[in-house]
């Protein structure tokens, strides 16, 4: 329909990160044409009334895993409904994760994740690939996705020992070839020995419920990789971006080692923003396993306020969700031993919505730092910007009609996710998304979806981001070190036997 | 002339705080036209190659003290030449502090700042409003200021006992009436008591040189005023701005403070980013006292390094001089006597230059945060944005052609203002000012200087600056405290005599 | 009865600061005659077998308020009733607080605390003194007490606005003279401008119960008065004592200092280290009376936890109770407004248990660490040692055997302590003393009190406290500063007109 | 002489961890037979004149290395040269380490230096294992050295490579078979696979002198490693003793964990406390080479007085030296290449001195600390407390005469070391041993030795020294995670394909 290709969003006021104001925005093929006051449009346009509602840039999504085949079972939120509800929550983009097994190669699995998604997604999306084993293939590979598919950033795992998990060398070596091809380096910062070893205490203390989950891998196991990652990253000047930030303890190392200079990013997630892991000690078993995810989520209630805290600071910087999803009875899996209970949790719908209303309602953040951190921030890393994460001329239309004073009650009643549960079940916020348009075309609207899957495209993003790579590309060039100039050494020099 | 109105700026790299991008720029009539590839311009433009070199928003130097009367001697550098000055460095606009004796109308030392300054800037400025002492028609009088003159910024001293310093009581009504009107709080964060015991102290001892100066108030004493005034602003919920921050402890406590959710920002300034406290130790008393400022530089010499630091991670987020020159034979007031050493040192000239230098050129921060700290954020700060610290149409003609890979070195000799010394004096800095354009017209190019007094405008600030206020007002709604709900006490009461 | 002055502690293991032993006591006229095994010993000795005890020293409360006339009404424990609860509960020594009136003469009111308490105590005990306002009479008196009086520790209030209250000069003062005269000084530790307007603002937002008096006055209050009090002393090189340390903040500033090299002692007491302040929110408004005090306990419920952690660690040294108690129809003067609720809580009795309970059954911290902060830090800090605090020869007969195994409920209905509640009503404590021994009398012994009121005796203390002065001296020799030596400045000088 | 074999000690300050006091010492039979004034003795008895002297426990050096193997070459001090400049700087005894090769029997390196050892001690001594492979074999060997051989304390290396260094996995096996038969476990804290790649980088990059050997190992790379083997040793309770704490972060690292409740300790070494790694920048090659050891010194000047602070604050625990001397000419096997340096430096002979001139001089300790941090801390830990660390009755006579006012110039040319410099060069300190006595005969006096070869005993320690154990013990008993209570899961089961 003609009409849907030129829209009209009249007087709201359009939310960047950097300031707020009052304007109209015209769309047309897909993107933004004008941002103004009384814009002269053609007709046959069709208006949209943002009178009292913020015009904010489509969410991001930087983490999440559709459909994915994990601990013997499947994700149950596919490239189809995931982003159906990422878009129905004000969410414009996801970035999922090609996940190859040890040994396999890295261009397979991403054609396979292509091949799966491409016609299911209904939003624009692109591919992080994670690293899970080292070899000159596996490096070569890297090269060859960051000039040839549009990847620019590379997940390394420190837990999932014997699944996943890469060595200390391993890392330096996946760390010095992102940097090589221009790359940012992402981990998961676990340390993958100790909760191995922590899982076998607590079967072996008989403790097999979600509980369990938490106690094998404590706070101290995150921050400790987490710090170790950073150092490593650091003696290749290597950018990171530590994904899935779940605690305080190793918030505070992100946070630290910005302030010492470090070129490293924090994201936590919906679900460590919005709820916490007191409920790994619920009575149900259900609803205890419902919440587990690795990292798991910390019982210190006062965790999920200070990671806003943080993230209102920007010592984190971005947010994902790990969108994840096992219904009730994949989750059962595990019902008599917590190791097996496959790891994961919804989030790609309520991102938005939780954060609003722990960040911006609660007054820790304003709307426009909710826009840097739910996608300004992600586009820069990732090297999108100002395609996306910004509502300017010549950006994508990818755009939220956002009332922040509306609230809505979050249940798996009523979510669009496919799981059967929902973590934020009862939560209610304020921040509610009124009207999604994706790409110039209006796809959620008065809570109803007019997503088709195919329609979002794969988006190729090219290396050495520049939000990213500037400082260290500068710091190479002067912060090279040198040696001292000495006359040679001229005594004795003791003879070895 | 007609040609000095048209200006294209063309080829070069403009840069914002968010990203940077290659683009041309339309100035008429002292704003921005247009932003973009190709732009189609009238005849009659000057054209500016800009091929190689950035685009940038003019400076804004937050904190300026042109021909201040202080310590029975005047600064030298007034409004024309320090504005000159400025606009030689890359800065376009200062903001300058009315500042009145104890006793006197706040609005009476308003008018003639502006009778003073109003026929001599060369560029832009505006006015902070020193709050140094308390009663019922100053309070009054802060209002009338913020209503209908243009200022949304007062500062309280928290030194200079006897002349400028508030006690904690007036600092809370202060702090309090700011909130009240819309301003954001400044501080100069010194504990003026143990200043006063600890000059007494140092005398006493003999010590009467310039180091003197540092001694009596190390930098304990700027970070235990700090923590104090960012109490009481809480205490309140006024937003604080925290005037040059100059040492590890005092940055170290802001930067807790913002992470601890906090609404105040610290201002390093030019001097503690760019030279240290070593000075004062200095042999020659002329070089000495010449560095003596309050409060003091540090003598830890990572003490720059380690601001910088802070600036490039948004612990700190802007940038100031104190610029309020004396000349040695003024400094030598205090030959005898550190404590009669009038506190000053140049700055405003060099700010820009030497960010550049100990900040982009190092590797610390990039280019955009570069026009975030020296430009940008100050603009937000004083609710000025986007009419400055943007380069996007609509915005103030305030620009800089400025050539990142050019060096200059600093000297007394060939700077262009009134002092004669020069606290950065041998400094070679990379980033140099090729084109300065203030309100659109040419003013400094190839080193030559075509500024004309009277040409600059003051500029009114609103109060209720949204980029400070937004989350304060918020918190004053959802953050209210509340009483538990009980049934009232039946029994029994002691009687008192 | 001559029996009870030969007492010989069997089999028991001997608890010092430095380690435990297996060993017996032997203990005449007083005091402690031998430590060994198997001592040969005279006849007519009474024998107590401590096989499977612990004998440790007598716990030194370093803060209490017996008796004190307060908020219009008197603290219901006196000093028989409360030297009899300590003694019950393993106390063998209290230092009480002498506090005079504004405008008052120290020396009287001395006098008037020693005509009160020696006819009554039944343990020794000591005497701080309140330095309330300043005068040279004040700063004289001070001299007076120490050379004459036995006091070497005197507190100043920063808290009590135009009560007990001194400015900040004064104490500069207060501070400066304590180091002259070989004392320590002490700080109650809040910002009483920031409190008293906090408590007028509770009042106008309607909010007049117990919780009323947190929200007035919430940690941070503490923290930067503590900060600006660490400065303050450390600007005369006066050693600092931090009483009632409250909250994590406040001891994090402590702990800081203290690594930073400062001589500054922070004690945390039982109320704080025992339970919290989310009983002011409790419903029923007589239980949330109860705990007011002030500083107030924190409702965060980490802090206990955390200030054991820290007292664990010697980032905090010594333990006392701040015991002012008042009746629940006491607290009722309050009733309608929070300011009104006359501050106290109890813990002379408990204190022992408590600590053991949370710090050494926890796992904290080892018996030999408390009997560190109990009684051997308290005995160094203030000049008893090893007089008091120490199981060693010719030490005070003043010992515990303390029965670590055993537990005790602790309740008002079975305590000593003449007050009607009990903040810490309910607890179960490992840790229960078994026999106490006063000046080598056993005064309590299986739950029966033998104790005599004037049998205490009134301990004199000398200034200059080797622990606390012996670095504090040092420093005053090596490190003076000193001038840097130069040419005299021979150039123009400025003529001032 | 019998002469010798009674001695008695007049008039001296006899200092122990807790108090000083002016005190005789009588000794008889290599033992303290009684401590107190006027002590009554028998004739023959040889009188030392102590009036103005202080009389302290002899040293103990927690770390030496003597007549090591290592880097092809061997190190110079042998046991009986090395202990003889021991005891002519006031320390009367080593802890040396035994360091089997990968693959080789623990006990059998054992009795190859207690073959080498006992025949050329000149002060008693005890042993440390280092563990640098991991086997069953290796497990039960621990534990029969624990039993039968009086080795309490096990060391992991992190660093070296292929060489010593253990994977994770093996260090949680190793700090967890420490904790089963009661050691404490400790660790080389470095990052082994970030230094090999460093060097590698360094040699690359065309650094080859000793300043490619900080270089490559800057200190992030001793922090990390610090804080894995603290998260490491607490997942099993395991005590753990950090040797060579050498920069600023690794000790905040250590810090942080001791506040957080962790069972650690941490040892800076006098290379540590009194110089620093700007001597690797040093122009002539033998000067910078001399210096060289692992972890390096740190180039941040500021380093040793940080590290005192925090020795004096406890939060760093006691002294060692890593004493491994190689001279010039060995050295000189790195000319070209810094890796092939020999790793080590002296100390064993002056870190009393040192110590007592950084810390006690300058005022961060006193003469109290001094004593806990150079002897009295190291006896508990490893379990020989109060046999060693104290003068008291019934501990070994192991004492020097100090005079804390005498000073002395360190030089190589004077020192009773083997190697042929000294890294203190030049340095003059205050703090002298005037006579050493071990073993109850004077060994050392008025600058002359008298120390003989085999003099020395072997120490042999128990395991679980209750210094260390206790808090450990109990958290096992108290802290036992527990499962929750659920009604068992009834729902469905998703069935796996």
């Amino acid at each position: 329909m003609s009409n849907l290709s030129k829209i009209l969003i009249k007087g709201g006021k359009v939310v960047n990160e950097d300031f707020s104001v009052i304007s109209d925005v015209y769309i047309e093929n897909g993107s933004i044409q004008e941002v103004g006051l009384n814009l002269q449009v053609p007709g046959e346009v069709r208006v949209i009334d943002a009178t009292d509602k913020l015009v904010i840039p489509g969410g991001i999504d930087t983490h999440t895993h559709m459909e994915l085949a994990f601990m013997g079972t499947q994700a149950v939120d596919d490239f189809h409904i995931g982003t159906k509800a990422a878009l129905a929550g004000g969410t414009t983009m996801i970035l999922d994760f090609v996940i190859p097994h040890k040994g396999c190669s890295l261009l397979e699995a991403y054609n396979k994740w292509r091949g799966t998604a491409d016609a299911k997604v209904c939003c624009d999306y692109s591919l992080h690939m994670a690293v899970t084993w080292w070899s000159d293939m596996v490096k070569q590979e890297m090269e060859t996705l960051a000039q040839e598919k549009g990847i620019n950033s590379f997940k390394m795992f420190m837990a999932y020992k014997d699944v996943f998990m890469l060595q200390d060398h391993e890392l330096y070596a996946a760390f010095s070839q992102c940097k090589e091809i221009g790359a940012i380096a992402q981990v998961h910062a676990e340390n993958g020995d100790l909760i191995a070893e922590g899982a076998k205490r607590m079967l072996a203390l008989g403790i097999t419920g979600p509980e369990g989950h938490e106690l094998c891998r404590p706070e101290e196991v995150e921050a400790e990789a987490t710090q170790r990652a950073i150092t490593i990253a650091h003696s290749v000047n290597c950018p990171l971006y530590v994904v899935h930030v779940m605690s305080k303890s190793a918030a505070k190392v992100v946070a630290a080692a910005r302030r010492n200079g470090r070129v490293v990013f924090g994201e936590p997630i919906a679900a460590g923003l919005g709820t916490d892991g007191t409920h790994y000690w619920h009575k149900d078993w259900a609803h205890a396993a419902g919440f587990v995810m690795g990292p798991p989520l910390r019982p210190d209630p006062s965790t999920p306020g200070y990671l806003m805290d943080l993230l209102a600071n920007d010592d984190l910087s971005v947010t994902g969700t790990d969108n994840c999803t096992f219904s009730i009875c994949q989750k059962a899996l595990g019902k008599d031993n917590f190791t097996k209970i496959p790891n994961g949790v919804n989030g790609v719908e309520d991102r938005m919505s939780v954060i609003w209303e722990k960040g911006v309602h609660s007054g820790k953040m304003d709307e426009n730092r909710f826009v840097a951190v739910t996608s300004t921030n992600a586009a820069k890393i990732f090297n999108l910007y100002p395609q996306k994460g910004r509502i300017g001329k010549g950006s994508d239309a990818d755009i939220v009609v956002w009332d922040p004073r509306a609230t809505r009650l979050i249940s798996a009643k009523t979510h669009h996710q496919a799981v059967d549960y929902n973590i934020f079940e009862g939560m209610v916020c304020h921040g509610v998304p009124v009207v999604t348009i994706s790409r110039g075309k209006v796809v959620y609207e008065k809570g109803v979806l007019h997503a088709t899957p195919g329609e979002g495209r794969y988006i190729a993003r090219q290396p050495f981001s520049e939000f990213v790579y500037k400082r260290v590309m500068q710091r190479d060039q002067v912060g090279k070190p040198t040696s001292v100039i000495r006359e040679p050494y001229e005594g004795e020099v003791i003879s070895l036997q």
